[in-house]
């Protein structure tokens, strides 16, 4: 059978099948952004991401330095959307000859840098050799006590949906990229007039899709208030497709608002320079890293206080679906569009 | 600067200097067989590994569930070789288009029959796409009561050197099947008469190579012998570059008598055949898995008894360097040639 046929989610479905633990320790398996393990009072969780050339990094537009990164912000993520504390990290890389030793170095310095912004402690990894291009594998390990602990399916019947920062504008800022990089290659340039990209004005989605954050000063602002997500995840694929997960594991439908969906203004514009519909971008660009989380009705008043939170909708019964209301309050069914087109390749 | 010049272990040095610990859960980072965190009494071990198609693993002859099988082995040895119990573990795999359905779960039977063999929990990963080959990358995670972990660094002056089973079998075994595929590619066959490898009377090492074992039970065979090593490592890249880093890692020096290596009978009439020297395959030969470790010249006795396991020489002081003593009395410095071979492709 074609792998195309059963997508990502569905090929692991089908190979971690009947996965029954065997170890006491073993609290969660496959199914969240992490796993969860348990020595003593405090739990150890437990992500991993692999990332290779051509697929999930264009090295053309990509400097080293932020691909290291990135690479780290990703796995810093998933610890931080099990409301856990991300503590240490292994590296480990398979490298073509054309790479040298300033090249992993460069790579390692923006590791290092995400590491430090986030407490992490690099202590282990692999360094091998690759036939063709750079492959990169990171696991995160991070804490938490048992009972903080947020999965996927705690969402329940009139919590309210939130996210964090906005959406839509790590897509944009890769969009914009590949536009240029289109220019440069169909474009004639010499030594004496080097090719300078537009990039003016448009910073911020450079920014959003070259260096993300985790949002773990998110997590610090809902401790404060007081408040404990029912459900959380991060956004990597796109908000259509987490909110469906969330659905999925929870057993419940969700409703949510067009207009209340948070878009920066770069993004809007950039939008329309490149006739989008900016919801669009929004609901299924991926790689935003934002938080994606429901919190009980009761909170709404503490949680519309915090800055850089948004509620956008809330959860349903299952047999009221998956929709998307927009400003004319026209009602369609949300998909899971995702951000497949690079993992179809 | 070229990579090559550092090597594997001198890029990761270079990469990895000044890491210093963030979080008090980090108890030992780089530069073991797995990275030591504390959670209460119980510690985690993890361990990580990077496969690469064409460099670590030839499709042409490895069967897609012996792969997925020696890939999780390779890490659960890497727990064991911390005297620690390996619990669960993470897979991530980027695969090209070549690969089906039914491919995967090949590869994930071999993962899960390892798993399974030795109690090990599949508790996540990540399924991408790669544009050429396939990648694979493994997360083991251990546990281990702290008084009991074995690291590289505990070897003293007079400590015996001992070995598990028996050397340079997995290395003839790549011999054999490299030997076959040229054979292969060689000579013309047809549908009538269908290529038959000519791999009678050395199955064993095959399965060496194929099929590698992780040596849980010798760790039980110590325990119930009431012995503790002083230092221990798996044999991925070759007893004498295993070897040298315990020693570096000890600050100690080595003595180690070539006839006392122990090698299998397939391995010495194999090396023959091949007009190869049977113990320069066993020091440098890799992907043994086999443990290498120190014990107390008072555990001689305890040690001697047990049935897989050889005492081939002695820890010394630094300074009188780091020597294997042949049959006839010649002492040569022991060179870490080591598995180096694949890994400068």
């Amino acid at each position: 059978m074609d792998i195309s046929q059963l997508g990502e989610f569905g090929l692991i479905d089908k190979l971690t099948e009947d996965l029954k633990p065997a170890n006491k320790t073993t609290v969660y398996g496959v199914g969240d952004d992490a796993a969860v393990l348990e020595y003593g009072n405090r739990c150890t969780l437990v992500t991993t991401d692999m990332l290779m050339e051509g697929v999930h990094f264009d090295l053309t537009y990509v400097p080293l330095k932020h691909l290291g990164y990135k690479s780290a912000i990703v796995n810093i993520s998933d610890i931080y959307a099990m409301n856990g504390k991300p503590e240490q990290m292994t590296l480990s890389i398979a490298l073509s000859k054309r790479f040298s030793v300033e090249d992993m170095q460069e790579f390692y310095d923006g590791v290092r840098l995400a590491c430090s912004r986030h407490g992490v402690d690099l202590v282990g990894g692999d360094t091998t050799s690759s036939l063709t291009g750079l492959a990169i594998s990171i696991t995160c390990i991070g804490s938490a006590n048992k009972e903080d602990i947020v999965y996927r399916n705690g969402a329940h019947n009139t919590d309210l949906i939130c996210v964090s920062g906005n959406l839509g504008a790590a897509y944009m800022g890769l969009q914009l990229l590949e536009r240029e990089k289109s220019v440069y290659y169909s474009t004639e340039h010499s030594d004496n007039e080097p090719f300078s990209p537009d990039f003016a004005g448009k910073e911020y989605l450079l920014e959003r899709q070259l260096k993300p954050e985790a949002r773990g000063d998110v997590l610090e602002e809902l401790r404060k208030a007081g408040i404990r997500p029912t459900s959380m995840m991060d956004i990597s694929d796109g908000l259509s497709s987490e909110l469906l997960h969330i659905c999925k594991q929870s057993g419940c439908g969700c409703a949510i608002y067009e207009e209340r969906i948070p878009v920066d203004y770069q993004t809007a514009v950039m939008a329309e320079e490149f006739n989008m519909n900016v919801f669009t971008c929004a609901l299924n660009g991926g790689e935003d890293y934002e938080l994606l989380f429901t919190v009980p009705l009761t909170d709404f008043e503490k949680v519309s206080q915090i800055k850089d939170v948004k509620v956008i909708g809330h959860i349903t019964n299952a047999d009221q679906g998956h929709v998307l209301i927009t400003k004319d309050g026209q009602q369609f069914d949300l998909k899971a569009q995702g951000w497949q087109s690079n993992l179809d390749k």
